[in-house]
């Protein structure tokens, strides 16, 4: 099959990686669990350049602070294979303040109906964002 | 909002599991790399319980053998926050055959345009599937 000959590559600057990914609702956290690596999807909303996300991740807890992952969030089309991806690898920190606690519940819902849940920020250390185009 | 209350979770047998990953090309690979998690989307094929990707991953390369992975695939309606989501943790081995590595080149995009690429398989030793569905 030659359709990767008709796409294109462009990257993304960090500034327009991170309002794309504002403009989506949803991703996949990549994360180390007992050393081995685990990926669940979580809805997430953008605050600053942070990260917002749920961690109710089902039967793989996240330890919610101070741990290094992985965040992607990509619109690509699975015919066309054209969109965009961005991924970002950062550092979380649950967000303990009532407050910004009780904010961010009124702007995510939970993934997992039903899960007990904490909500952590990520805050990225490096942002990466392509652009898959057409000819 | 309580838009996760409308909507229930089922899990998924392995075989349906695999098979709903089957009808699907697209999904996200997990991995360690230098210790930190890594996320990639990959095109995949399924091949028996195996599934099949270009380890093209860009900036981050994949140690092609003997890694422990995780692969996701979903349907997930970003609105409705219905359908399905499919997680394999296993672990990786390079086609090295001639044949197969032919037979797959002809099955499977890779993701980027224009890398250079290695096909691996990877085994599932952990099969994690969830269907979200309405009341």
């Amino acid at each position: 099959m030659a359709e990767q000959g008709r796409r294109e590559l462009r990257e993304l600057t960090d500034a327009d990686s991170l309002r794309l990914l504002g403009t989506v609702g949803f991703g996949r956290i990549a994360f180390a669990r007992y050393a081995l690596p685990a990926i669940r999807p979580v809805n997430h909303v953008l605050d600053g350049e942070d990260v917002v996300v749920h961690a109710n991740l089902g039967i793989v807890p996240l330890h919610v602070d101070r741990q290094v992952v992985a965040y992607e969030v990509d619109t690509i089309d699975e015919h066309t294979q054209l969109g965009w991806c961005v991924i970002l690898t950062g550092t979380t920190e649950a967000v303990t303040d009532p407050d910004d606690a009780l904010r961010y519940e009124g702007l995510i819902d939970p993934w997992l109906p039903g899960s007990p849940y904490r909500i952590i920020r990520i805050h990225p250390d490096i942002i990466t964002g392509i652009e898959l185009v057409g000819p």
